[in-house]
């Protein structure tokens, strides 16, 4: 296959360096830790290869599905394990825990009452039939409608700038598609969600540059895991360097897994950084309206006064996380680029969704008393009562963690149960969870440059999150009843895991 | 960009050959007609190139998302002139009537009663949740059960073989990615529904080689536009002398646009043919529960006795057509092949469907004495007296054409009113219906090589069809108020039209 990425040139064992003290910023719970000591030759940057992951083969698959099939493979070492062996307090309650998946389970109740109103169930001939593959025209003024009043825009958002889509992983891969030529790249800075590796590279054989962030605060950083232009330009001219071409930059925020929230000084940093290098700037916030902590301030990219390249900015926005309905499958994209927005609907004949859907999404979106009366403000004094629980318990284990007001996950530091400090490590430590029925993401899976990172998601209900926090301690605290070193036939790493 | 197809290897315009009378088989009404004589050296097949139709670019958009653009901007020729004027009773009786995009619009009554049943409106955490992506096991249990009836299987089908996505078009993408490598190439007879080069090329740049079928019965053939295998054979061989390696066979049954119907022994014949080159067989069957006339016998692959090479046999069956709901993006994939299905499952991803109308199409399927004692015999019923005024309008013009008991299209023969007997000619035909305010589809829409076939679709309400047939024969009769000869500007070919 032509078009296969270069090999990737990180070392997939970094910092090994010696145990220290050290601070992870002001809004970080401290605790006994290991500092990640960077050796002069450590590389700030990465290209990443998606496909040199991949081992063996099927005689009735191309070589591109086979990869492909891979990735379903590897994702299931996990979830395979959880989904056949499912906690239920009633059927299975031995069964695994899942603090991995980044779902809210937590507004069921709400949502349930919601959608059943008799206002959902409308079938109408034109929703039955051949739509505009932009999306109904309904759904995309109420979504206009709908960013105007949540993202603050200083003027009303336009309905011929919306692209109505089948969930964010298909806007990746639209968007990969239309702005990058198979082989070329998109910044991103790590840790991130370590499913766009898979979603900009299956169909559209885009790469990623990593751009690496660690936990120490050095130079002009304020806190752990900062971005700064400083780093992004590091990452490009290193890119350039090495002969990839860079097309975009791909920014979260509600970031994913660190929960932080880019102010709107910074964001205007890096979409000016992005205008110089002409840029594409592909803007996730799909978390947008989960920021519980009422101190936490968000804005949107929408909302700014000025954004300093609108055609080459895109916003990405979704019901699955700040509305609970990953199952439902919506996502949707703003931008103000024609070319861009009839690119991606011209794809959209692959990421269609449901007529039916999308009068029930209008209905929900337009409800505006709903949304502000109950659902969020209910939805963030859970969110928060669960933040606050498994806080207290990792700070009763002395776990230093990020304590963030964003998003259903806590980003904690678990380097100091790593003796050597490797991957290697940090994989036999997500085993152990799993042979010990929790379910977690570790740092690998979200590219983050040092071992020991583990990704936990609080946003279910107290019952599930008690058992899943013991069963934690049990690990940690060496109580387990499983073998601390599983057979070694057993040691695939993570991956691909739904956020 | 590496990875595009060749150039085309068909002259565009073919067949101008001198005026004379054709019989186009048993069941194909007469008229006066042109045979199109073929020159000795006329090509019996074609390595099609997505990507020679384009032409300019976007300097946001890669050069594939500039292709991708032109494939919505192309498409919109036409339908963008019906959505700007669409034909409506009241409020625009002067608009234009929609006879081109295959869509049965007979059944909304019957459809709207029964999906607005209160078993339709589900709400469980399951279906908000993510869930496997091969579809949730009570749909593909549902599916399975489903298609070992209306399939008659000799054996159950098993839900283990079922993947679900958003249409067919998706299954096409995702078929063509994790089957062939870029390049590739299915086999399909021509004509065929045209936009299944966009749905293998634009993700997967997978190209097709046309198996070229003409309405002269010569040789072994009992029908205009027969299939055999001696004609699959020498399009292999020709796409192999090319150096283009083929790896699939696609099907379409019945046929889209002849309305033909397989044979068993066809159907095996043809598999046969398949399993000798190691070709797998894409078996789209999404018309096999729109058979009206009960006199033509449907045999679906997954009815064989035995599949030639089941591990290269993956049939798709969709509800937008059988159920008229192309608005609610549902479409399966039936194989034996795990390695395909899962690498498919693992696309789906990006061609997922909502839990809840996931829900509501098993709710459907499972409802076998609705669909057997109230849908079924309806539609049909009314397909068959929609076919029969149409057939009627045609014999009335003296317009040739096949005479079959599937679909909701007549491919008719309007040859006669090409007077050289070119695409252009066929081409400022279609316009004229346009701007007489019908839309219809015309031959090199898909692919066909004789140039001046139309498909009428009929399945539309009686007013709707009376209206469409009159503004046909206006044209074809002179008495349009339209000129004959629009202006060079617009005369943009149209293609990629939905079916």
């Amino acid at each position: 296959m032509s078009t296969l990425p270069q090999k990737e040139s990180r070392a997939s064992t970094a910092c090994p360096g010696p145990a220290s003290t050290q601070d992870l910023g002001s809004s970080c719970d401290n605790g006994p830790e290991r500092e990640c000591s960077r050796k002069p030759d450590q590389k700030l940057y990465a290209v990443g290869d998606a496909s040199a992951i991949f081992s063996s083969g099927s005689s009735y698959l191309s070589s591109r599905g086979s990869i492909i099939k891979w990735f379903w493979d590897s994702a299931q070492e996990g979830y395979r394990t959880y989904h056949m062996d499912k906690y239920d307090e009633d059927k299975n309650p031995s069964g695994i825990i899942n603090l991995g998946t980044s779902e809210n389970k937590l507004c069921f109740d709400l949502l349930s009452r919601r959608l059943s109103q008799s206002d959902m169930l409308q079938i109408e001939p034109s929703l039955l039939q051949y739509a505009d593959w932009r999306g109904h025209q309904f759904l995309r003024e109420e979504l206009a409608k709908f960013l105007s009043f949540y993202c603050k825009s200083p003027a009303p958002l336009k309905p011929e700038n919306v692209v109505v889509l089948n969930g964010s992983t298909s806007l990746f891969s639209a968007l990969a598609t239309v702005l990058c030529e198979a082989g070329e790249a998109f910044l991103i800075p790590t840790p991130y969600y370590g499913a766009i590796t898979e979603h900009v590279y299956v169909y559209g054989k885009v790469r990623l540059v990593y751009v690496y962030l660690d936990s120490k605060v050095t130079g002009p950083d304020t806190r752990p895991f900062q971005l700064t232009v400083e780093k992004l330009e590091i990452a490009l001219q290193g890119a350039h360097s090495e002969g990839v071409k860079v097309k975009g930059l791909i920014l979260i925020n509600p970031q994913n897994p660190l929960g932080d929230i880019y102010s709107p000084g910074e964001l205007q940093e890096y979409l000016e950084f992005a205008k110089r290098h002409k840029l594409h700037v592909v803007m996730d916030e799909v978390y947008m309206l989960s920021v519980f902590e009422e101190s936490a301030a968000y804005s949107s990219v929408l909302g700014l006064e000025r954004l300093p390249d609108p055609q080459r900015t895109h916003v990405m926005w979704s019901t699955s996380k700040d509305f609970g309905m990953s199952g439902v499958r919506f996502g949707t994209l703003y931008t103000e680029n024609q070319d861009v927005a009839v690119a991606v609907a011209t794809l959209c004949c692959y990421h269609g969704l449901s007529g039916l859907v999308q009068y029930q999404l209008a209905q929900l979106l337009r409800d505006h008393d709903w949304i502000n009366q109950v659902y969020l403000p209910e939805n963030h004094a859970r969110l928060k009562a669960a933040h606050t629980y498994v806080s207290k318990e990792l700070r009763a284990l002395r776990i230093p963690f990020l304590n963030r007001g964003a998003g259903f996950f806590i980003w904690a530091d678990l380097r100091k149960y790593l003796s050597k400090g490797t991957f290697e490590e940090e994989m036999l430590l997500w085993r152990r969870f799993l042979d010990n029925k929790v379910l977690l993401s570790s740092g690998k899976a979200f590219e983050c440059i040092e071992p020991g990172w583990f990704r936990f998601i609080f946003a279910d209900n107290a019952h599930q999150l008690r058992l899943g926090m013991q069963r934690v301690r049990q690990v940690l605290e060496g109580k387990s009843q499983v073998a601390e070193d599983p057979p070694s036939s057993q040691t695939q790493e993570p991956s691909s895991q739904p956020r």
